[in-house]
């Protein structure tokens, strides 16, 4: 939900260390990027192609780095910013504020015995939190979430509603987990004796560091012992799947639907696309790169880009699949070279299978 | 669960527009499948091998078109229709229908301020409806349903228990979504900034037309700006991804788990398998088909059919394969033509390195 | 969460028909595995390769087979047993009971007409029960969670809380279902009439037989007709999609992300990987294995191992992978064997087209 915004283009300019070339009385209501700006909005230019934008947009005032040259239009007032895109997420953050459960807690939330809640909580109506959880100061937890037992959530938590915090789980600062995801269930660990699957007790847990974000439907295992542990600031896209005991760095980005089997390690500032798999005890280098569909089956050394399946390098990838395109033509061209050499030396090749063309 | 029935022949082709071929007042007790069909059971037969299933079914009636002989045995009754499964369809749908919150609103049910709703609607236990939200006439909210503040939901709406549909959402009429599927989760968007990401506020939304039908546990989010947006008549699966801002056309359907990347346009009457993954900002044209676990990775053209990794032509797809299967063999043929070239004439080919065979 | 542990190595040894060798009023406060083995500690030592641990740990006692020899220190006690691993676990389990709802019927709890409660269940907090289903002895049904109108749970059945089983689902005993999870979802049926798809009533149910275990945020279809079924003792990971009228044998193991389609039959002790797809209508032997990622478009016969897209037999695929490593080799290859050809014999081959080089 938008509160209603309306500042002077300096105001807003003194809000991210920005400088207004033209007219920094201008008032902005309303935020927009570049294609669906409209009269009364801030918009932003972060890429040079879009420079000509600002040449026909209706959008009263545009972020832009110093690069940027000034339009011809005298109507339309710059803010000159380091990162203009980073200044246009920070000011919406300031304006957009997803609806939060009321402050304090609702009535119809239950809370064990021995919970502890921090300053300016919010706590939505049937939350259930069970004993000996510790809350931070200004989380803000949504209806239906479920928080088990000795479960502790940083400063500025924010589950969105229906999330699930299982027992134990221990959650940093500024942690966002979107609705339906489970932090902390049961591995998938059996003992297989004569034919039959026993159960492995999971009494390890999950840490999430902070600032790490969870996206909507994911499901992430406490560990057999030990921890399960995301590091700080790193994201997870929608219905992503970590099994027990699994790590992973700072500042990964994993998209949605990704699944990483157990105790495999993850490294940091790694970039993952969606619905990639990864086997499990293996181990992923710092700064390596994840195709989309990706089946990692061995550990992948930092730096790397990597691609297909099995994931390999994905140069090497391309290159494969080039060729594959050229298959059904190369089959032709092997049985011409036989039949020629058959014509010139009969003998030479031994016999030819002719069934097989 | 089946309400009980008990109802002529005649009286159930009137509700089909069918006309009886036989005893028109035997007595319909149950629907069935034919190989699972007991005597009592009204049954179908939509294809013509399975006509000869007439001359052995116990079962009492039978749903078929003008194009079945009549069997031997007069003491099946024939419904013809012009679509015998959609007829059968359309009893069942008539006689069967899953248990729905009892009418009103359960005493346990939190509603906001300024919350609207519609004639007869039902409202289940623990449902929690934030302020400004409209649920439109004979709408029905499972159990632990969360529907998000201003949220709009249309006539006959039918939220399963545990569904979530955030702020803002707006939902057509005839609207199913099955339980654990949230809509409108925050995109997966942010800003990179010397090595960490800023999450980037997504102040859109998401609609859904009227008929859309969505399966269980899926994760569709929100817009960035503007919309995400699924058009009438098209069906999801189960754990299916959309990712903030794609469009989906009309009358599409898309298997459980399939994946759609940031900003991806699908057409209308677009059939997806299972397993689909799709990469942002592509578009996809209508009538196109996707085989299961296609990885998807520039736009198609209208009513192409693709299928593996990356995607392509379907057909080209099998040759390619066929041609793979053939692979080791072929390195061996090329193997031994090098050999025999090596004989007839050694320098032809320059030096050969033995080490690879 | 572990109750506090204080037994001595022969107490312990009792609970599994072990024998110590050593120490056997030695006190055990915590269990361990061996790497992680801290003073005090039971651990176990499962294979050969790992005796060797048995110098350093410095755990209290240590679960081994007959085979292990003892150590040189004596002060270390062996517990010897015929599985190490597994009495491991059952010790483990003894002493490591996840957080339960106290027992009885949280007040808040909803529970319908005619709902029937076996011994000793314990009902959290917010749960819907509707009218009509039978809740069997020692059952623990977490908070939030909804159990559908006429459901059956057997004995020991535990639901974390936020589970969805829907109406006229039927769980054995000793089944255990992680957060999220849904179980009896209408299936994704459509019938196609004039481009428009019309909903198919999902009539049948799903039945999980005695010792299934499910994992978070699954979805488990119920059947059109009939029962979409799981056979005792098999066991599914996260984010696992079972369609309609699907079955599944007994000890089957299925890994996170694996989607089955509708009507396909998967056979006992199956072990199944992580992001495997089956399309419908199929049949998989039993004790039959499925490679991480492996799309599977056709039965596989009992006791085979395949992997890959269309998945095949996994030493075919190795071999046609190894092929495929060298496809753009081979493409060079083939070019130098038609210069060579074109040099020493220039009609043979025919018109060389060189563009394609």
């Amino acid at each position: 939900m938008m509160t209603s915004l309306r500042l002077t283009a300096a105001e807003i300019a003194r809000t991210v260390q920005g400088r207004v070339d033209g007219d920094a009385a201008v008032i902005i209501t309303g935020l927009a990027p570049i294609e669906q700006a409209r009269p009364g909005d801030l918009t932003f230019v972060a890429q040079s192609r879009y420079f000509s934008c600002l040449e026909t947009t209706p959008a009263a005032a545009v972020l832009v780095d110093a690069a940027c040259p000034a339009p011809t239009s005298d109507s339309l007032a710059l803010i000159r910013v380091a990162n203009p895109y980073l200044a246009f997420v920070q000011i919406a953050r300031n304006f957009f504020q997803p609806p939060a459960p009321a402050p304090g807690v609702h009535p119809t939330a239950i809370l064990g015995e021995g919970v502890r809640l921090g300053e300016n909580v919010a706590i939505g109506p049937h939350v259930v939190i069970e004993p000996e959880c510790e809350i931070g100061d200004e989380a803000r937890i949504g209806a239906l979430c479920f928080i088990g037992r000795g479960a502790r959530l940083g400063q500025r938590v924010v589950l969105f509603p229906q999330v699930h915090v299982a027992h134990g789980v221990q959650i940093g600062n500024d942690v966002i987990i979107q609705a339906g995801s489970v932090i902390g269930s049961d591995g998938f660990g059996y003992v297989k004796h004569e034919g039959v699957y026993h159960k492995i007790p999971h009494v390890g847990t999950v840490i999430l560091e902070d600032g790490v974000e969870i996206g909507a439907n994911c499901g992430i295992d406490r560990s057999t012992f030990g921890v399960t542990r995301i590091r700080r600031g790193t994201k997870l896209d929608n219905l992503v799947h970590l099994a027990h005991n699994v790590e992973v760095g700072e500042h990964t980005v994993m998209a949605a639907q990704t699944g990483v089997s157990g105790s495999t390690k993850i490294g940091s500032r790694v970039t993952i696309a969606g619905q990639v798999g990864f086997v499990g005890h293996i181990e992923i280098g710092d700064d390596s790169t994840f195709g989309a569909q990706a089946g990692v089956t061995k550990s992948i050394p930092a730096g790397i880009t990597v691609s297909g399946y099995p994931a390999r390098e994905h140069q090497q990838a391309r290159r494969e699949e080039a060729a594959r395109r050229r298959l059904p033509e190369l089959l032709k061209r092997v049985r011409a070279l036989e039949k020629a050499l058959a014509k010139i030396a009969p003998e030479a090749l031994g016999k030819i299978d002719d069934s097989e063309a």
